[in-house]
């Protein structure tokens, strides 16, 4: 086994958790295992894959790439055929949870790789999910590296996918007219996505329009930090609350749901202010149009007619099927990275 | 990843999948792989599984007949630990389901080599559920080969293993008297298992003797399928609504319960009609005795006591733990199979 | 497959399967294995693991374990994504489960080349648990040799790592003091982990000191087969309802919870009576001091601040995730053992 040492060891929590340099190395990395599939780096390795919530493309992604690099994905789904967990530090544990995540992170250090992390937020109240308080104690107390497959704040293999994706169709992404929109759902839905693919993008200095109806602003601390990235890499970050106003020009149109921050403890009172936007925050053709030869994409799973039309989905500018495989091979060269760099 | 071109693909999802010169080639590799089941024809490649209901034979010989390949199997049970999936074309999707088929095939495509499903019927109505909707579904968005685990109309693999656990005990199938027999059972089963073992043995010009009590009747179309089948094959197909009037002669019994079609919609009707017909079709050694040094077969998982006695199971003329292993042997088959077809 | 002949397998399903030289050749084959981990001893095979009940540390070590052999790993969680199982001989089986054990432990023995189980007490009463009616129906109709990961009565993996870390920490356990304490916990536990680490300590001979309040007695045959143990090896084995008195000069204090035999139907009066005693029986830093530089000792999950103090845990005389990770080198050990010793 790959041992750390607590405290120097190097994780994947979030988009900024790699510089542009590195994530520029990593994008190359994974065109290489794109061409290359099969490798053996992970022989007789393990990476752990642990779900506190539900997923088809990062369970699948995760056990196909350890496989192809010679490697196993071992799957724990909490809950269900596992203990429940607790996160709280110096809780006296006489609730539901049978073990702290302090010691299932020790443990699971003596027996795996590398650690891989789903934990949607609880809904108890933005401030207390903002913390992202599962994936952090998981990668305080783990003595392996911790790779982040999506937590409240953040999914950030889906955002570098999607830059994978982008560079794959444009050429270079920076500079290039990215519209992140709004979408409407029944359900309020993480933030996770929204906030890594315009942090991402804007590390890669694209020209970064963020699309949504007032009342379903991101993070404050997000935005202050995807207009300093923007700032940093020569790109551009505004924000639109009429999808229209963004699209001219737009390469790529990023659609997503999520719920509004404002309402997060109320999703009646959501539900009530968001059912007259279904219409006009569903994306279709008409959008695409508006753009210059614009693709589309989603991180998928999406609801159709819901949040995007058929025909865009079944149409030849729809991105999504590459961005869900890009995943594989992103993922890939982020674990050769991790184990390289944490070694010893 | 093997690729196929949408709508060229060839996939096996039911006993006629495959042609009768076929199906033989695929027990003679069946039979070299049970021999020596070591391969590497499947390395670096992964099955995908997808389990809309429980299994432990399929999931487990699937799971051991990959890795015996050099591969691996993938499972994913669908709603627990994964979305929830919709199958309905152009349907706008505001319900339980998360994604649609179409998607998660396309997706799951660019991951793995083969996909593997299960979807027993959802009982909503025979008329939808003879469809088979889901797997339907599944091959013709699937950009990899398909495998039927068992759907509502058809459990091919159990078929295909069930004629060469045939072919072990009698030698050839041709022409020897099989006789498949409902049992009573206190749930309405599916018709998967009775409707390809009935192809499978007119495919391969068994004399068929189906006996079941009125109002158990099979598919209308099944049995037209079996009947021209049996024709073609210089075969037999004869219905008998006593058990005792099939078994003369008879070197295989194959036993199995299923719901009726008739009573479909009325469960309640169907077990108040069942009740008196326990005792009488439950088989048992004085029904092996009436054939001529006659098999039990049973696809398992098989309630004692209930569907057949436990000396007959516990018997030396039980055939079903053979039939078990056999799944591995002929899925194992399948797969190289598949896999060389269908490549590039 | 390898098989052995049903009735001349040799399997692992307590303490007591192995003698103390079989045992003491396991742990220097699992020091081995901990020093070089990775052998090619199970290409092509499969351990079947079959969980009744929930598991981290189990699925995961035996999981990697399998795959750094050169094997895999097959789980299967009865009753989610399988089949509920009837261990009843000669039972009607017109209830809840679809499948007998007899039949699917000699299915899966075609499939796997072992079969490891965890099935905890179904706690109808402690008559009917103490007899292990899952593992050993397993035990007795399989045809691959069964690992007990669990039963009611014992937890035979744990103890054996228990000594293994033992003698990490200490050189040769003969002789050495070891508490094994009772501690509160808001259920009532199963009784397999202190029943296995009394009837291994013994068998090593230790100087055994079991401390529990009145009414927590363990089971009579248990505690006569560790008196029998302990006097065959020159160990001591004693019982002490007061922890303090058990605690000078211990090396290993061993914490615990467990249920009431005698309060065993009636939860709610054992909870009553347990209330009180929820202060005096949690393990801290001065039960710790009180021994001769003791380690502390769980077999994990623990709730923090219940069953023991969070300094205890984080601190240095903490050996407990020593004995998970010793879980890996033995199970391997073990697996290597049983194969090896039940080949043909």
């Amino acid at each position: 086994m790959t041992r750390g040492v607590a405290g120097e060891l190097r994780h994947y929590l979030g988009p900024t958790s790699y510089s542009l340099a590195e994530s520029r190395a990593l994008l190359a990395s994974a065109g290489e295992l794109k061409k290359s599939p099969l490798r053996t780096d992970l022989a007789g390795k393990t990476v752990g894959l642990i779900f506190f919530n539900p997923s088809l493309r990062t369970r699948s992604s995760m056990t196909v790439g350890a496989f192809q690099l010679g490697g196993q994905a071992l799957t724990l789904d909490v809950g269900v055929g596992t203990w429940k967990l607790e996160h709280r530090d110096n809780w006296v544990m006489d609730g539901d949870a049978a073990e702290h995540i302090k010691d299932a992170a020790r443990v699971l250090s003596r027996y795996v790789d590398i650690l891989a992390i789903r934990a949607f937020p609880e809904r108890r109240g933005w401030g207390e999910d903002r913390l992202d308080p599962i994936i952090k104690a998981f990668a305080r107390w783990s003595e392996v590296p911790v790779i982040n497959l999506e937590s409240s704040l953040y999914h950030p293999c889906q955002s570098l996918a999607d830059l994978m994706t982008i560079e794959e169709r444009l050429g270079s992404a920076t500079g290039q007219p990215l519209v992140i929109t709004w979408a409407y759902h029944p359900k309020p839905l993480p933030m996770a996505v929204p906030n890594s693919i315009l942090l991402e993008a804007a590390k890669f200095g694209m020209d970064v329009r963020l699309a949504h109806p007032e009342g379903w602003e991101l993070d404050d601390e997000v935005m202050t930090e995807a207009a300093r990235l923007a700032e940093g890499a020569g790109g551009k970050l505004t924000v639109h609350h009429d999808l229209e106003a963004a699209l001219p020009g737009a390469r790529v149109v990023y659609a997503k749901s999520w719920g509004s921050i404002r309402y997060y403890r109320d999703p009646d009172e959501e539900a009530r202010l968001k059912a007259p936007l279904r219409q006009r925050w569903r994306v279709g053709s008409h959008h695409l149009a508006q753009g210059d030869d614009a693709v589309f994409m989603h991180c998928l799973p999406v609801r159709r007619g819901v949040v995007v039309d058929d025909d865009v989905l079944d149409g030849p500018r729809n991105a999504a099927y590459d961005e869900a495989e890009n995943r594989l091979h992103v993922q890939k060269a982020l674990m050769l990275q991790l184990l390289s760099e944490n070694a010893k």
